[in-house]
């Protein structure tokens, strides 16, 4: 017989709650329920929360488990009205992490090709064919390499660039030569001429891009930055830009988001700019992933990719 | 003993000389000399020619074999001075290939995510982001399958991209649905959202691309040309666009090379552009194939990827 599906209490950005609603009828086993005012919330033992809605939590006496939309869940760790014990869950699923590496490698190939040239070029009417190295002449670094750091090398590796990761604890990666904790960093970062982000904003990452690691890298490298806005000290890019010690850079996240329309980065030929939009949790198999979790809690299981408060992610 | 090197006269582009002669040092089977004013070319047995060179071939009597820069040799084949037995080898060698897979890949991706929409709301400081299918259901199309195309096939098979594959005659590539001939060319086009050209330019695939063949693909398709200008009817693109037909367009070929500073194309927002730069022969590799080819040839073996002037490449 089959079970009763099991309800999940969905407190998202309401523009996207139909996609939603239409991911959830391929997921019979949870049953979504929007949250919205005036609902009786206490029943539920599972909530899905993008931002902290004020006051829900404190409203669910029975709540065993928080699941996040995203990878990055900084923002829910410093939600004070989350208790110490209730676990929250990262987001991980095929979906956002095949999309995250498809965007890294767009970016790393745009980069490798030095796509912006052509683009001054095209915007000018100016037909100026140019070469470039081969892949294998070009050091990629990835900052991270969690799920999605591990999933975006693997796809590099692929196009024949020599890569490296850096990570807190040491990572073993295929094709990826692996340097762990703030004393390997300077080796990490040497040379580099792609440096890609894909790090948890913790209090040990944040401000992380910086002046100093830009003086790091190779003369003329390029930055991808995926992580969050607070990795980036934004006061230093333009600079290194100007300067010549960046060639570009391609960001999807910012320290405000939205963007202010008033902020210089829009405007400078050198920077691509995502909309924190580099990948999104599909829907299905975002809840897909979520059901299967909380089929396995719900036998004694535990939860996988818990956050640890201690470390920050 | 280390056999005497072969000579072999080079007559490229003048200013791509100095990479080449960096190149030839790596590739110490060959004799590169570079053709200028002057030279007696009477004793060469190989060339390498890119533009046809008025008399040079009429100069040198012992000519056996014509090495073409690039795969596509219709240029060569069109040139009135070419004795019809002189074999034209088509250049196939890993730089070339790979780098062409890795601008369909980008260019896929660009329209898979509808980079287009991103850049127009970056240039007006619009933060937009947007959703878009997961890779699985896009239906990618490649118009021919020799070996770029099915390199490219390979890379986009790894994002997960549905594939079909047209060409000629039938060729079997894996993860790919394969159609051949002009009866299967409706079934292939039917419905696909995403079309790459990478075909030889031949009497039967000049014009392919043209208004006909943008209404057998799905509304808002986008298209890749990567084969030769010849294959789009240009005066069809703009239309194409701007009714909706066709979404984007990403050109790296064109009928007029280098394209005209007041062409058309330039000045539209969802036509991509790159100056015939999306892949070029590797200096060394390609040297490298070429001392290969050459060896074998005189140990009495044929030489591979010779142009059938029947088929026209």
């Amino acid at each position: 017989m089959t079970p009763p599906p099991t309800p999940l209490l969905f407190a998202g950005a309401e523009e996207y709650n139909a996609i939603w609603a239409r991911a959830a009828a391929a997921v019979p086993e949870i049953d979504l329920v929007f949250h919205r005012p005036g609902i009786d919330v206490t029943p539920f033992e599972y909530l899905m929360m993008w931002r902290p809605v004020p006051g829900l939590i404190a409203a669910m006496p029975r709540l065993k488990a928080l699941f996040s939309f995203g990878a990055g869940i900084e923002r829910l760790l410093a939600h004070p009205e989350i208790p110490a014990d209730l676990p929250i869950v990262r987001m991980v699923e095929p979906g956002l992490t095949e999309g995250m590496a498809q965007y890294v490698l767009w970016q790393v190939l745009r980069h490798h090709r030095r796509i912006w040239e052509l683009e001054a070029a095209e915007a000018e009417a100016r037909w100026a064919p140019h070469l470039y190295p081969p892949a294998w002449e070009r050091k990629v670094g990835i900052l991270g390499l969690g799920h999605l750091g591990a999933a975006s090398a693997g796809l590099l590796a692929l196009m024949g660039f020599p890569l490296r990761g850096w990570s807190r604890s040491r990572k073993e990666v295929p094709g990826v030569e692996s340097f762990a904790g703030g004393a390997e960093l300077p080796a990490f970062l040497s040379g580099l001429d792609i440096l890609v982000c894909l790090l948890p904003l913790t209090a040990e990452t944040r401000g992380i891009l910086n002046r100093d690691l830009f003086a790091q890298l190779a003369p003329g490298a390029c930055l991808v930055n995926a992580g969050r806005g607070g990795h980036l000290v934004e006061a230093d890019l333009i600079p290194a830009l100007d300067s010549g010690q960046l060639a570009a850079a391609s960001l999807d996240v910012f320290a405000t988001e939205p963007l202010p329309a008033d902020h210089p980065f829009w405007a400078h030929p050198r920077i691509t700019m995502t909309p924190h939009n580099a990948s999104d949790t599909d829907p299905v198999t975002g809840l897909r992933e979520v059901a299967r979790q909380i089929k396995a809690h719900r036998r004694g299981e535990p939860l996988r990719h818990v956050a640890e408060r201690a470390r920050g992610y």
